[in-house]
Formats: structure tokens, sequence, C-alpha cells
């Protein structure tokens, strides 16, 4: 091994390069037909990004003009530039990509401490997990990896965090442009597209506040860990960097092989973590929001309040009972004084939304307990950040759904406005679509596997809600059990939100009605 | 002990008698004071089932007039005259007396064998199974109870099998003509009220079904009772009539302790039970309609045809998927012969849907087998019918809505017919309340009891969707977990229903709408 700051620093531009590469050879390759043949095709979904995709392309046309001579299958040109049409599966692609390379750059044999490859699940499933900012591992990430495959992760969850955050919050930005276009008949007068100015406000918000809460919460830790606990300044540098990033994006990958438990009782570790942990799951349309106008709450939109004060509630209640359950638990909160429970109670209570951490040992948890996590871990965090779940307003919308019902009252209202119908039914498609997508793994795994329900619907949940928790059977589910583990974290990461957009973009007008006939229910 | 038969006689017009003067003695005490004071008040929701009420409560007069003498406290007639507005309320009061009365006959030392009380909680506890048609028990109903415990036992299966399907099926009706009449304008020419007329041919046409579906059943038991496992003539029939009754109505209550897993591989005990398993699940509304239109499916109406298709769809699946995977487990259907194993397989299939008898022992289950189990219960049997759960209807509406907003539709369509929006809102409400139950008992089982997470979820959705299978743990869960049970047991037959009838009568309009604003999901 030669320096192990020179192998960091090739990982992370290996990481960033390669990834640059595979996403450039994807635009270039579906730019050029689309540019080419039909001018129509610019009004097509991906024309408000296209300032930022311009950029991109335009730039290498001499490489294009080689790869053309490849003459590669029709299908394959075809297809590429069919996606760009579905912001879904551009999304999902581009995710795609960043696994991939993750699995190539992680496959090397330099990237294990042994030198031998670790081999194709196994960086596989590490790769997801770090894309998709999970944090479940087959391997102890800090012992199996060289600092080469450290920097990989680390770059993946800087990659996977970043790239859902500005993501969703452009389809977000997107899909709001064009309901109010629909909306509004003066569609005239608003440009169909996402300006250059909004891509640009969205990107480098985005990286504005992830540098900054990183960074402070890296220098806290690094201080902390150098302090307290007798690292070298740049292992102490090392240590902090890769944790805050880890947190920040909700990844919940760590380098010590018991997470945070060791440092169960020492606020100055857990309370910076969990800060980053929270500030990253509100998701940026809110962080933007709290920004300008954090003083005047009234002023909030209806978004915004409700995140807040779900991530409140959740956080209160998950602390709450989680502290009474496990209060004299001798595995958990057991042997720690009143201070430590309480440390311990909040910092596993911001864990299960979704971040991953543990500072205290998961399969020592009473039953109770990892129920309670299982529905934390489902409802998740805050949309367009870097969170998994369902979120917390698809969950609170449908509470304002039943309460609407409840009362008789024909439209839904919430904190004073009125919601759409159309954003309804997406909650309702997208809550019984992930219950069906865990049932199902649920029953797999545990058809695969010899572990209990208790344990695998946890496993399962922590994987689709992108949480990173284990009861410790992550690694003993065989690989098919590994294939629906690397499944789950795609689609719980991927899927809430791109069906959300692709539901909401294809809201259409129906030409004809069919006579009204009422089932019973009930 | 008398006669066997004297007893059983006794039992059952103990039931029937108790129970008529207790139904009689609310309608007096809440009669009187809605009829005297407000002639306004006679518009009020029961004027439907006036015709009905009126029969039962004008005859005693005489009665009433010293009752009045009594001077209740006014709190207590305003809250029973309060009730009769409220279908809901008033379905449930008339389902609480049942069961207390129940409560009181199998408290009586002779119901038991030993001729010892039973005590409050396991009289309470079996009352409530019977009743609400569960067939959860803490005891052994062959042994333990005497045959005048058996005869209360099958009068309140009787009772709470038939008030469920005709109370449902009414309002049902009273629904339909409801929201009829708010949609057309054309209220003057209908009248508000279910005719007597229709009151009448509901009554007997449930009657009607009840005794033909229940003697054939009961011949046909008896007859194969007698002829190939030896009893006396007598025995074998009533073991036949408890049995067909306790199977029309989905109670899956039975005299043997194994259930039926000593007929496992007897086709004519099996398939007699399974077919009045079916029909009494199938509802009155949809037998009702077979009855007439039975070979032109094509007219059927949308509520018949999802009932119908949801039935062969759960059978055919649970079927299936149950065959193999227990196709070679030991302890259930390895033992059997190729045709035991289908028969058995498809008993069982029938039996989660929610008639609650066992040919194969459910403790011995793969973890698979007791999840699909779990979903198969939940889902549940045709509305206005004798099984439980959330109905087919209620699921596979849910279904379609989710259909329609993947192909961005703005209307639901289903079969041909579009669905109201009302009734959208009332299924999701329903199956979200019931999850929302099932998850809340769960967690207070596990807390309350040393039993893991598969054997609690089963024991409370088995309770929830009044099946009444379990895997043993019953009897264990001791009196707070049997006070959870008799809970949702008794909300789990009346929750869905209820909420169904009183969240469509509550629709209205609003008269003031807020300005709209849309939150980011997922
Ligand atoms: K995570
Ligand atoms: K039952």
């Amino acid at each position: 091994m030669e320096s192990t700051w020179a192998q960091l620093l090739v990982g992370l531009l290996a990481v960033a390069g390669v990834f640059a590469a595979v996403v450039l050879g994807v635009l270039l390759l579906a730019w050029a037909p689309l540019r080419g043949r039909d001018p129509a095709r610019a009004r097509r979904w991906w024309s408000p990004l296209a300032p930022a995709l311009r950029v991109l392309a335009e730039t290498p046309v001499a490489v294009w003009a080689r790869v053309r001579r490849w003459r590669l299958p029709r299908a394959v040109t075809a297809w590429l530039s069919g996606s760009l049409r579905h912001p879904a599966r551009l999304v999902m692609l581009g995710f795609a990509a960043a696994v991939l390379v993750g699995t190539g750059l992680l496959s090397l044999p330099f990237a294990t401490e042994t030198g031998r490859s670790a081999g194709l699940v196994t960086a596989l499933f590490t790769a997801t997990s770090a894309v998709c900012v999970t944090g479940l591992v087959v391997v102890d990430t800090g012992t199996f990896f060289s600092s080469f495959g450290e920097a990989v992760i680390l770059g993946l969850i800087q990659i996977g965090g970043f790239g859902i955050m500005t993501l969703a919050s452009l389809l977000g930005l997107l899909v709001a442009r064009r309901l109010r276009m629909r909306l509004q008949l003066s569609a005239q007068t608003e440009t169909k597209a996402i300006g250059v100015g909004e891509v640009r406000r969205v990107v480098l918000g985005v990286m504005r506040i992830s540098v900054i809460v990183e960074v402070l919460v890296a220098a806290v830790l690094a201080w902390r860990f150098a302090d307290g606990y007798g690292y070298s300044t740049g292992r102490a540098v090392y240590l902090g960097v890769f944790h805050a990033v880890s947190a920040f994006n909700n990844a919940g990958f760590g380098l010590y092989a018991d997470s945070l438990m060791q440092f169960v009782d020492d606020p100055l570790v857990c309370l910076p973590i969990t800060a980053a942990v929270i500030i990253g799951g509100l998701g940026f349309p809110v962080l933007f929001e709290l920004r300008r106008e954090l003083r005047s709450p009234r002023t909030w939109s209806v978004h915004t309040k409700i995140t807040v004060g779900m991530t409140v509630v959740l956080l209160a209640g998950g602390w709450l009972a989680i502290s009474v359950v496990e209060w004299s638990n001798p595995g958990t909160l057991g042997g720690l004084g009143p201070g430590g429970k309480l440390l311990a109670g909040f910092t596993t209570a911001v864990m299960t939304r979704t971040a991953g951490f543990n500072s205290l040992n998961v399969a020592e948890f009473n039953d109770v307990t990892l129920l309670v996590h299982d529905v934390l871990m489902f409802i998740g965090g805050g949309s367009a950040g870097t969170a998994g779940g369902i979120k917390v307003t698809t969950f609170a919308l449908l509470g304002f759904v039943i309460l609407a019902e409840i009362r008789g009252e024909p439209s839904v209202h919430a904190l004073g406005r009125r919601l759409p119908a159309g954003v309804q039914r997406q909650a309702l498609t997208i809550v019984l679509l992930s219950v069906a997508a865990v049932a199902a793994a649920t029953v797999a795994l545990l058809a695969l596997t010899p572990f209990r329900l208790d344990q695998v619907l946890f496993e399962v949940t922590s994987a689709f809600a992108t949480v990173g928790l284990s009861t410790g059977i992550t690694a003993q589910v065989g690989t098919a059990g590994h294939v629906i583990l690397i499944l789950l974290m795609f689609i719980g990461r991927l899927g809430p939100i791109t069906a959300a957009v692709a539901l909401a973009l294809r809201e259409r007008t129906r030409r004809y009605e069919l006579p009204e006939e009422r089932p019973i229910v009930g």
C-alpha cells in the first residue's frame, strides 16, 4: 500500500471520472438521434433540463462523430433516446450507471485490504448500498476495503446523495410548473422549461448546503476524534469527513465495525451526526425555504410545514417509544446512566429515519422496538432529500384524506390549503405499491432464509427505505437474498420519487365517461 | 345432566328470548322520547327502517307505560335516542347487547360440563367470538361447555351471522338510496325510506338462504358422520347441524378439539363445509343477484362481478401458494397422498377467508404460509355476508384506483363502470384504519406476551378479520391480551361496515373553498 492519501485521492477521482464518462456517453448516444432528426422532439419533457444537458453534450461533438461510426444497433439508440423522454427512466439510468461504475471500481483487487477482488455480488451490493445511500453491508467497510475502496464508497455516497437531492428537486419544480400551466390557461406567458437559472440555483444550492453541513460536522468530529480518542490529526480528519459525508447523505456507512456503538454516550460524536442526518433528511425544497424564512413559519408552504411538523412529531414519538420500551433492557439502554439513555434514545430515533447508524445493538432490541423501527423506517424523511422511505408528506397526506373523509368533507384541506385530488391518488398509489414491494420481498426472504419474520421484515424495510440498520442477518441471506436486497434498495431509493413524478406528469383528461356504479365496501 | 336435547332446546330458547327482550327493551326506552316530542325527528336516518322498528315497538305499549314510571335518568334516554339517529351506533349497540346476553348465559354454572361458572373473561371472550362469528377459543368448546352452553354458542353464532348479513344489506340499500337521491334532483318522486316490502324481502331472503344452505350441509354431514364414523343418529345430526351453522356463518366453532384435522382427507366432510363457507362469505347482495341471474354474468352489477371474481382469484391463489409451500412439510401436507394434499390445500385456502376451521395444524405451517394467511385473512370475503376482513370489494377498489393512476386517467373505471370518488376515499379510509388497528394491537400484544411477531401478527389478524385460526397462543396471552382480542373481534366485525355506512351517509358539500397547494410526495 502506498500513501493512504494518494489512494483516497485516486479513489475519489476514479469515481468522479468514470461516472462522468458514463453519463456523458449515455447523453452522447442519446443526444444525436434526438437532435438530428426531428425538431418537434425538442419539446419533450427534458426540454426544461436542456440547458444543463446541452452544456454536457454539445462540447465533445468530435467524440460523438467517432462513436457514430460504431453503428450501434438501432434498438439501443432508440431505447436510449426513448428514455430521454421519460424522466423516471432517465433518473433510473443515471443511478444504474453509478452503481455499475461503483461495482467495477470496488471489484478491483486493490479496492480491498487483502488485495484480492471482492467478488461481483459483494461489490454490487456495496456499490448499490452506497449509491442508494442505504448503508447495509455484507462486509465490514473499515477492515475489508482498502483506502481506495473506502474513497470509492465515499464518492458513491456523495454522488448518490447529491444526485437524488438535485434530481428530485428539479423534477419537483418541473411537475409544479407543468401542473400550474395545465391549470391556468395563461400557458403562453410562462415557458415550459425550467430555465438555466433555476437549474443552476438548485445545483449550487444543494452543493452549498452539502459542503457547509459536511465541513462543519467533519470539523467537529475531527476535533473530537483527535482530542477525545487520541487519533492522529490525519486519521481524525479522515474519520470526520467520512462520517460527516455519510451522515449528511443519510448513508449510514461507517468505518467502525460496531457503527457508533462505542460512542453511545458521547454527545460530541452523536449530536453532530444526528444534526447532519436531520438536515439532510429534510430535503432541499424545505432547506431552501427555511434558509430564507426561518423566522416566519406562517409564510411557509404547506410542504415545509408538513415536513417540519412530521419530523418533530416522529422524532419525539420515536424517542419516547424507544426510551420507554428499552429503558431497562440490559442489552441496550439498561447499562447507561439517565443522560446516556436519553442521548442513545434520541440518536436511535433519528437514525431510524433513515440514516442507519446505530449506537445501540439492533439485535438486542425488544420486539416492540423493532416494530416501531419498521414503521418509522417505512415512513422515512422529507421529499427531495437524502432520506428514504415513502416520505413524511406522502404519509401525512393520507392522514389528511382520512380526516376529511371522517368529517364528511368533499375536498381535502390541510393547514389552510386545499390538497389537489391528483396528489391524493398519487400518495395512495405510492404507499400501496411500497407496501406491496415490502410484502413480496418479505415473503421471498422468509422462503429463502431460516430467519424469523421480525428479522426479515426489519431487513426488508431497512433496505426498501434505504435505512441500513440490520439485526445482523445481511451477510447471511445468501446470493438470492442479496439480489433481492439490491433490487429493494434500488427500487426503494428511486421508486417513490420516480413514481410520483411519472404519475403527476401523466395526469390527463378522459375523453369519454362511463356510467357510474357504486360497489358496497367494508 | 338431564336430556341433552332438552338442554339444547333450553339453550337456544334462552338466547333467542333474552336477546329479543334486550333488543325490545332498548327500542322501548328509545322509542317514546323520539315519538312523543318532536314530529320533525321522524325524518331521522332510521325512518327507512321505521316500519320494522314500529312493529317491534308499538305492540308492548303497556310495558312502556310501566317503564316510564321508573324515571330513568334523562342522560340515558337521550343517549339511547341519539343512538337511533346513527346507524353505526345502533348496530354496535345491538351486537353489544347480544354479546352481553351471551356472556350472561355462558357464565351460568350449568353452561359448563363441570357445573362451575366459566368465569367472566372466558364467557365474554367466547360470547364475543361467537356473536362476531370469529371462532377463536380460550377453552375447547366440545369438552368445556355443556350441551346448554353449546346451544347458547350456536344461537349466538346464528344471531351474529344473521344479524350482520341482514343489517349490512339493509344499510347498503339505505346508502344506495340516499346517494341516488342526492345525485338525482328527482328527490320528490322517490321516498327516503326503505319500504316494509324491502325490509321483509331482505330478512326473508337471508332467512331462506341460511336455512337452505344450513339444512343441506347439515344433512350431508349428518349422513357422513353416522355412516362413515359410526355416530348415533342423534349425535350425528347434532354434529352436522352445529358444523353446518358454524360454517355458513363463517364462525369456525367446532365440537372437535382439533377442528377438522381428523377429517383432513375426507372430501365428504370438508367439501360441504367449504361450500357453506364460500356461499356465506359471498354476501347477501351477491347471492340475491346470483339467484336471479346466475346464467347471465354480463348483466351482473360491478359489485357482484368484483366479489365473485376476487373470490375465485383469492381461492385459486391461496390454494396454489399453500400447496406449493407446504407440499413436503411433514407437519402439514407432507404425510398425505396427492389427492389429500389437494383437498387439504383447498380447504385451508377457503378457511383463511374467513371461516376459521382448520384441517391442518396451523402451528406447523411454514412462515411463508402464515404470511400468506395474514394477507388473505386481512382481505376477507364479500360485503354484507358472514365473512370478515376489509372485504374483497374494498381491496379491489384500491387496485382499480392505482391502475387508473398509473394510466393517468382522471376517473377510476372498473369493468365498464365509473367508480364514484366518494367510495374510493371510503375504501382508502377503511383500509388504513384497519391497518392501524392491526398494527396497534400487534405492538400491544408483542409487549404483553412472550410470543414472536409471526405468531402475534397471525393472532391479531385472525381476530380482527374474525377468522378464528390460531397458532395456538389464544389461551396464553393473559387477561389483558384477551381483552385486546375481544375488542379486536368486535371492531373487526363491525368497524369496516359501520365506517363505510357512516362515511357514505356523511358525504356533504363544502360551503367555502380554500386556495389549492400541492406538497411534494414520494
Ligand atoms: K441510510
Ligand atoms: K370465523
